[in-house]
């Protein structure tokens, strides 16, 4: 029995509120339940020093999470001088995420920077991240495209994240706070429609878990990416 | 003529969003026309190292941009690994406003912390912190005393702020950023309800101004501040 | 009853030594009692990045405390890795208050930067680096100027600083470390002759100030910059 | 083809020197191929500030790599000041991987830090790491049962890594740099014996990958492992 | 020919101001020519927590150079962020030198640190600090005293330190800026009366030097530490 | 009686192993008993950019000590975010001994970078690194001197470096751990053959030493450093 009282392969509602904010070339509010990230594309004419000059263009992410996002307050990053190895880890994982569905070549010498910050966290902010960021590179592209005629779509498709997991024994989906501090599992899954992966990370937190559970586990995830997908279609028609 | 078309003494729309987040004792979102911002309170049961045992409480504020809450993207501070110059002098203007309306004896041996995070910026940006942080204070507050039946109420009055300003020669209220990057004169005001002044910074951005204008501004901004004062008193009613 | 004695209007005894030190294009140490502080004018020859290419030249000011100024010893910020948020507040000041009266243009392509290191300290540090900064700037510029027949004077005028408040219920001038500790109200002026305010940031410490009392502390100011100013120009000549 | 002419399944030789340091309470050289890491297990008698009382101890792991342990110079960390993100995220996975296997209540309160450093690197130096800080940590623990007779073993059992990947869309084991830097895909797996997973980490480096690749480099680790098991027990016995 | 005119034993005018700022307790701006340092003495009645609970005091030392204390201004320490190399070696060395010559049983649990700042450089700062901070440590050990009759003097007795250097060929005393930078050799000597030497510091600028150069360098030194002690000896009395 | 009972000038077994690692241009584990040391150099066809443009090379040397090189584990540097100063004065002392053999404009716009890691530590790193350094340049130049034909030597000579010291009130040669944290005295020596010094610095650690022991400790260093070419030429011939 899930927390929440959800059948093991129901996700959270997910509420998408574009254009959030006005400054950013994409900007959206992605909700998952209680989970509340604001994701934004800014875009540059110009890339990093280190791809100068070979006429591709660059897709990088940032994370951050407000100090009071969270059950408990937590320090703020900025203020204790560094970024949390957590916080790295998940940052380097978008941008790999995203990267995966751009062809840097048609994107041209831009960089597009993904900020994702959690506004209110319970759980599976990195995965909303992921999910929310391509709706806001969805737009700045589309932006980009308007104002470039004949320019070719870099996007090559559609990128979700969703976070599975083993809850008391059951594989289940979309792991909210309650059940991802209790999990015996907890794994990540980064995916294409059509059931492509694009990056998968599973920790056993208790217990090793066998190849069986992770297949289970792909599954579920696999139908949760189909949900979202339509929601990204639908944010960004 | 102001860019906005707003007359001198005229504010932008305020917009007060009270529990705009979950997790915090207080969280409002604060909107003075496109500058969005965030405020948490956070209670904790201890106070810093430097003030135990005193039976004494302490508020503090922090602050924080969004990489993209202007028009152009920021660099994270976080990721840079400091807090500008711009940012510790705002958060400790936030601290010093705000402990200006709190009896700390009263509070007990607590912390409160306001964090006051822009989500979109559009000038103003400090005022709406203090003037949303109160807000936030005054939830925070009302649960603990909530909790501690008899226990007097810590807040001596309300707070609230405004930028005012000298733009192409006229005194006007609540600049925005077309005026605020081109004004001859900035100044912010912190008032308590009657007229008191808890804190007047005030900037020659080009020409010295004189004792006159000083007055103007400051009456400028007792009108803002009796505007914000209902409006906050409307949120947390 | 001031703990020094001195009537409410009465500034401590302003000492000026020009050329305390040999390298700097300008040099001086300032002592307003027992505050004393070593500012140096360095002219460069380019201006800073952001800035190049405009024809235009920048003044900019630091700020330092030697680590035994004070009563008890404060930590080498050198050593603590980062500079307080105090400090960057006085030498955004500094620089502020500064460029105030200086036509960039006229300066040409070159940086001065103004260090302000407080050898000793006894209230008013701040304003006492913007008092003596305004000497080794001059100093500093009538080097430039020996040097460049036909240029033109890029300093508009003089500028200084006093720091006025409320101790006991009076309004006192130039507060010294016994009062501005006790002050109810601290007020810090920078002013150019003939009344002009450059920068005002006046904090209640205690109950919010009225009007009225921020228009008595502004004519403390005016007289006791009327006083620097005397001194400023005997040093400079 | 594999650059290295390996078949597809073969691993690079494995070689341990256990003892190569004698300081540490365990410690051991472990190479694959051109890839050697110095693994080493310190035991001290107290635990993080965060975990006093509790009578648990803490496994964690750190992880380096010398400068000149690449093809071209990297700048050392500790001179640059942080460590990097990669670095971040690969030492939390090692502590992650080796609390795997301990029974933290049985190792009473002690903290065991396993110390990664990778003296030349030719791909799969997480892996490495991971798979002789295992012997390190039975090491340093036999040390402890030895000087506490009747303690019961707080080593569950084994733990080994491999990198597995897609080199030219054929599925490899144990990829070494020239094959990793030309990867499909790449997946790290940390398992124990009898094909319990630990952790999975893929990442589809150019197109998405589906599940019967995943399920193939599965099987390929735990080949992979079975031999590293093997070789762990003869180093220790 | 040395570029000052001096004789190579020649030492430049020494003079020492004690109590030069007020608050420390102890204090002194000692000059070697142009080379002016501050060093002060601050007591305070508590020692680093690895020493605390063994009735021994500690004495170390800081060192600061002013940013416009030498011929082109330096970036200030405190503003990059961390103290150079060169400035942790020679506060390293100030503590070493200086505890040299005190017993810190007698001293009790007392840290006196002392702080050595440059106002303006020519040459020789380290060893102007070390000959300075030992008339500031007198000080302030007097005052201890003075405070605790019956309490034996901690000092052992004096030290000084001098710059010496092959300068075109010839052993010379007391290094200036000019001879410092086309020196072939320079070395420092932390010594105490009677020839004891506490500290020598020899490094080869250009070709090696020889056993007898080094000779003749302490001699020199020996003698310009004798004009020293007497200067020192003044100074306290 | 030295407790490895070492005769009075008897140095450790010196053993070298060339081309330790193989990415490195030049590399070398050095061994001095039980103090092990991992040297390599790295050549790039760059130099820092204060160096641009003068047709002249740079050496520099970087050190760092592993976390369980030592009898307990220290804290990792790259963890703390800073250097020591104890390890920003090695690596300097190395860069400027290796400098002292190498004719910079022989070496063309060439950086060689010397990085000693030690991987065991049982007193004597410094000197051990700048040994072993001297190794691995002598290689790396070898290599470029084979793809330059026509190059000139730029290395000028041999250089090595020992610590001797006084224990128990005898001179000793080659302080092992034990020795250096009780001797009196500590002096490390860098020398070229036929007694060249370029480098002293001695400390006294309890009571100051007289111009009679440094000669002692000298000659002891020169026959010690005289083994220590030997060993030298054997390795890279």
């Amino acid at each position: 029995m899930r927390p929440s009282g959800r059948a093991p392969d129901e996700m959270r509602a997910i509420e998408i509120v574009p254009n959030f904010t006005r400054h950013a070339e994409g900007s959206v509010l992605i909700k998952f339940g209680d989970t509340h990230v604001l994701c934004t594309a800014s875009v540059e004419d110009r890339v990093p020093p280190w791809m100068r000059g070979k006429g591709e263009g660059w897709v990088t992410g940032e994370y951050g999470m407000l100090p009071r996002a969270t059950h408990t307050r937590g320090s703020r990053e900025a203020a204790r001088g560094k970024q949390s190895g957590r916080t790295q880890e998940i940052q380097r994982l978008i941008g790999r995420s995203l990267r995966g569905v751009v062809d840097l070549k048609k994107l041209g010498e831009r960089q597009i920077t993904l900020d994702c910050d959690v506004l209110q966290a319970d759980g599976g902010t990195r995965t909303a991240s992921i999910s929310g960021a391509w709706i806001a590179l969805r737009m700045a592209v589309n932006g980009i495209m308007a104002a470039n005629p004949g320019m070719e779509d870099p996007i090559i498709g559609q990128v979700a994240a969703i976070s599975c997991g083993v809850y008391q024994g059951a594989a289940v989906a979309d792991l909210d706070y309650d059940e991802d501090s209790n999990a015996d599992t907890d794994a990540n899954f980064v995916m294409t429609p059509g059931g492509g992966i694009v990056e998968v990370q599973g920790t056993a937190e208790k217990a090793p878990f066998d190849e069986e559970m992770l297949l289970r586990l792909l599954r579920l995830a696999r139908m949760g990416c189909d949900e979202i997908f339509a929601a990204q279609l639908k944010a960004v028609s």
